[in-house]
């Protein structure tokens, strides 16, 4: 059962214990040769942590789906995933540690080329280079900064890839791609879904026609796709609905950027492991729920390179003593989703999860492993309940009802 | 958390993989003299398969819930039993293998006794014999073939009972039960429940007038109450839903009446469980869905039967190499609801589920029973999630969000 938003929002108090979310990217797998990374995996303080805490299994969303990171991190922030939608084109802005506001609208861009007759004739423009990229944005950002009082920002990817910004009151994202998705198609604008986005497709039109003369002589980047128009959810910062003072650390654009979007705090961090733990070190004292992210988990599993996922997460282990001395009133250890290197991609499996706090009962569980966790106390739920049982945890919330 | 329906949908994909849901229907029971008929059951296959599996509980429902044949099966194959509900008469016709179109109306009929003054003094006609009830049905179906352009069809069923199906444009289903529920009170018509039914309650009304004329010589068959009225729910497709092409193998017809409410073919097989397998193996290539249903274990608990239960079990079991022999990508077992031998009917307990795929983290469990399964990995959990699971075992679902 969830609990609807403002019932939980009126329960919520500000107190001052601190609550610290380890998020492990991709942390669970699949067995290859009998044994899942995390079992293959030699991680003594992680064990010993798990022996002191109650365990159990989440699936991010719900059983079978296999979540993007999107979904998967409004779930962990307490968001029901369902209810706050976040687009891809905003994703990507995300991604791209591009701050987004309300007036924003973001749409996804490839550069492609067009022949003669209008037709799409390769829809990544034969991969440009990513310096080739560069240039081209640069010289279409210089040429069309702004229609009909609407500001346009073009921010260059990899290869063929780019972001589109649109900054504007009124903007609507209730469009269709402008992207024929096939080869051999003609290109084709976007389409407004309601009456209330037909201005916004026109001005996004009328930029697909300048961009295409300003683009003749840069064949075979001749002409641009944009797909998922987005703009950011309206979503109750976790102040709001949680009265926390809430901060990220993480290494990657499209994690803070998350973070940013439910109203936490980046707090400026290194790339490894052992500067995110010192960065939480440092701003201890002036929030109360952090937010860790771990990254370099998920990106093994993509790779299917489940030795380096092994040692990623032996990594990891290395890094909770340091969680421990700052003695935080709750430790949650988790995953957003589990990217098996047997699937190399994310996947529906559930993640082990561990809750360390005064108030628990500990399980006799002693290693933190997918298969462990299942016998443990907190038994199998959705990644959406952790937030209420870290607020619990850290007496952040009252009785319900009398 | 259930995803909703039309999200379900944009995620599911069609692939080669191959799914097999095997119910054994009836199957969780209760402990007589310690152990239920899955503990008292030698089932090697089944254990041994448990084990390279992932186990938990199905409840499929919700707690507490004992459910007829409609809800638990729509919730096996993947739909909301609350959203889409499945009314007694068009039960009663699938269960006498009748197949019901959109513009049919049925109701479960019984013959009754009616004296000089409208009462109706046996609700059952004094039990008629089955074959007395084939007699006048016939009889009544030639006297009455139709109404005001709608068609009218009888059809016989045990004793006093029997189906009667209404087929004309504009029906509706929502009309009171034409039956007093009670002897010593008077014979009534049918109501419509809306304005938009009030001509169907009046074609249903002459129908009654009618019947009466007719079955005057039939005493103690001398009057008809219907109830029950309703026609199949709109419901989507399994291949429209989850783009399955999904196959029903089952010898009652019930349960292909339900499987073909779903829009599954119905593989033409035989009486025995082996027979099952066989049309199982036959139609392996045609379809990548298959619903396999064995029915026996079910009755045998409706009887109070426990040794013919348990004797049922191990013949299923001794079926099962068969299925694996076929490497289907994913197979599931389960049951739709319990029947213990000890309450002689369906009720509430959860039934033990094992999912076997490529894609799993095998637990430790080595029985199928009730209460070896409820320490599996897949926790307890509502029959409903059970196909997406398939699906993703199956790869045939995308990811949710980017």
């Amino acid at each position: 059962m969830t609990l609807p938003e403002h019932v939980l929002r009126s329960l919520a108090i500000q107190t001052d214990s601190r609550l610290i979310l380890v998020v492990i990217d991709g942390l669970g797998g699949l067995p290859m040769r009998g044994k899942t990374e995390l079992e293959a995996a030699k991680t003594p303080n992680l064990d010993r942590l798990t022996s002191k805490s109650i365990c159990g299994l989440i699936d991010p969303i719900a059983y079978g789906i296999t979540p993007g990171s999107g979904p998967s991190h409004l779930a962990l922030f307490g968001y029901d995933p369902l209810q706050y939608e976040i687009g891809r084109g905003v994703m990507e802005a995300l991604g791209s540690d591009i701050s987004l506001t309300r007036d924003d609208l973001a749409a996804r861009g490839n550069f492609a080329t067009i022949n003669g007759q209008g037709m799409i004739v390769d829809r990544r423009a034969g991969r440009i280079a990513t310096e080739r990229n560069r240039e081209i944005c640069g010289f279409l950002g210089n040429e069309i900064k702004e229609i009909e009082g609407v500001r346009i920002s073009i921010y260059p990817g990899k290869e063929h890839r780019f972001v589109l910004v649109f900054r504007g009151e009124g903007l609507r994202d209730d469009l269709t791609d402008a992207d024929p998705q096939k080869d051999g198609l003609k290109s084709k604008g976007t389409e407004a879904v309601s009456q209330e986005a037909r201005r916004t497709a026109e001005i996004v039109n009328l930029y697909l026609k300048k961009a295409n003369e300003v683009l003749k002589p840069f064949h075979p980047a001749n002409t641009i796709l944009l797909r998922g128009f987005s703009k950011i959810p309206h979503i109750p910062t976790m102040s709001d609905k949680f009265k926390l003072r809430p901060a990220a650390i993480a290494t990657y654009p499209m994690y803070r950027g998350l973070a940013r979007l439910v109203g936490m705090e980046i707090l400026e961090t290194g790339e490894t492991f052992r500067e995110e733990a010192e960065t939480l070190k440092k701003y201890f004292d002036r929030h109360d729920f952090f937010y860790v992210h771990f990254k370099k988990t998920d990106s093994a599993g993509e790779d299917g390179n489940f030795k380096l996922k092994v040692k990623v997460l032996e990594e990891i282990d290395r890094v909770v003593p340091s969680l421990l001395k700052l003695k935080p009133d709750v430790l949650v250890v988790t995953g957003d989703h589990s990217t098996p290197s047997l699937l190399k991609g994310h996947s529906w499996h559930p993640n082990p999860i561990l809750l360390h706090s005064k108030y628990i009962r500990p399980d006799s569980i002693r290693r933190f492993t997918e298969r462990h966790c299942q016998r443990g106390q907190l038994g199998r739920f959705t990644a959406v309940h952790i937030l209420p049982l870290m607020l619990a945890n850290g007496l952040k919330l009252k009785k319900f009802g009398a």
